[in-house]
């Protein structure tokens, strides 16, 4: 079983929550991440067509995802939605903001109508929100994994728990992925 | 497998669309949907702790679900989000208002993050726009079902196709909800 | 000049922040503050429609405002979206939750939604995210005034510096609503 | 005074809509309206400082604007948004798809987050739904302008009605823009 992460990161803070998301698609059995960054350039769009489920991830700049990863959304088009070559797949998705609140909900949604055209199937967080900052979910947030990054280097912030939070969804898709793939 | 039907409605268009939706499920073989409507009062928490899934539907009001559905989301908080009773089951939405855009997407929003709080997953609709008023999707949503109703008798409206969207989405929960419950 | 401030609370706390944005708007000259809380009952109609501005404040519970809010949205069609007796008003919003994103944002579109369905001009935040949890705009919000609740006593909670944020966004409500009413 | 019109279009649609914007602007005595295509490249930093309104505009493209829209967001925070530089200034949105619905609500979200991260002033439509395609605000929006184009020359679409919504919305701008700042 094959779970992509189609990602954005300009200072490496929301690369850092991408690899949380794979560490924590690995713990499940049979499972594989593979990492694609959308500032690398090709798309491997056969390796998305034959996965079992992408999640997708974006900083939140001015309430929305980066223009790169909206660039790829568009691109997706002919390839992914013409044919709706990801149809029933597993969705997810995560974004990180320098604010606490800094409108992240805006870009899981957009996110998530993404998802939504493409007849993709939503996955998000059965977490209770966390009752202090080192607990997963810290933030608060539901239809996806939210962080927060000080303007710091990236291996000082998201903190532990934002990228535990990331780990969870990870995992979390990748047992959904699986129980919607053995009975397909 | 039980798929339930948590709806408002107070002229009976949303109903229409409501039983649109039980139709769609019921043409899958072991499927069973029940509607509750939560203007009759007392809800069936136990039946829904025990469905296979939930949809939600709700007329657009003022660019939202109805007071009446926010009310019954609100007192799903002990019976259900304490407990974490929804977790991973299926979950869609539908909604209806006269004007054809009306902020409809709100109100699909705020039901998908609901179901999100839940734990849910959400299935949207895998349906192209349809290029006529005759055919589904007419209106162009995916997040879940829309429909456009005009003020006549609900026997006249929603029309045809925004039924058949209703029926299309209750048909992919029941499907979901069957594969995810095969495996469990 | 008027300015009222139509909220629900149900634990305290938001009447906090409504009582804060009320402070803020008495910093003005000549602006006074209305209080109307849609638990007391009858709701003033003709105050709000001889008003020059209107704020709209609720608890963010499930992602969006409470259905006592929700309620009095409703209940507004008759006196006041018919006639669009708040046309041209100046609007805005504030909403709290104990998660510290809780997707209030959900709730602060949905109150813009309303004011902009109701010809009402929105005015947000003009503050920077707060550096520290002592500064205004800690949360990291714009569209309104976000706070955060604990689940203590409304002494407690919440904080001074959300407090801070919704008196800055009643201060600048009624300094628009001078503009705008100066030149009427 | 000047009202500035930032827009993406792709195939010219969403253009005759910005043209709309603009010929509502004029309608306006003493206002002048000029037009910003982000495709156009460098944008004119100074003068959008100047101005007294911008509008912002993009094709709904998969749910939300145009990566070329984002870009254009992203590359203003260093000349706009750290100095606060369109602070109350008057703000408004429009946005075009192929679908009827086509999640351009999300767009429209999208912009006024942007414009209230920016400390503007946002100003909807002051317009009930039309009752037939022929009648201005047909779609049924209020966050913004919203039209509908099929795949035709922008001289087919989108249809007049779209276009006067637009209209609307730009004479709307100027007006509130000149009451705002004859008090400044």
């Amino acid at each position: 079983m094959l779970i992509c992460i189609v990602y954005d990161s300009v200072h490496g803070h929301t690369k850092k929550q991408a690899e949380a998301i794979a560490e924590g698609i690995s713990r499940v059995p049979g499972a594989e991440a593979r990492l694609v960054s959308v500032a690398d350039g090709d798309i491997p769009w056969e390796t998305l067509a034959a996965s079992d489920g992408i999640v997708f991830g974006s900083p939140t700049f001015n309430g929305s995802v980066s223009s790169r990863l909206k660039k790829f959304m568009e691109d997706a088009t002919r390839p992914a939605w013409l044919p709706l070559a990801w149809r029933n797949k597993v969705a997810a998705g995560f974004t990180n903001s320098g604010a606490m609140h800094g409108d992240k909900l805006n870009s899981l949604v957009t996110l998530a109508l993404f998802a939504a055209q493409h007849g993709m199937i939503w996955v998000g967080l059965d977490l209770f929100p966390g009752r202090s900052a080192e607990e997963p979910n810290r933030i608060g947030g539901w239809l996806g994994a939210m962080a927060q990054s000080d303007d710091v280097a990236p291996e000082l912030s998201p903190i532990a728990s934002d990228l535990a939070t990331a780990a969870h969804l990870g995992q979390r898709v990748a047992e959904i992925a699986a129980r919607l793939g053995a009975s397909a």
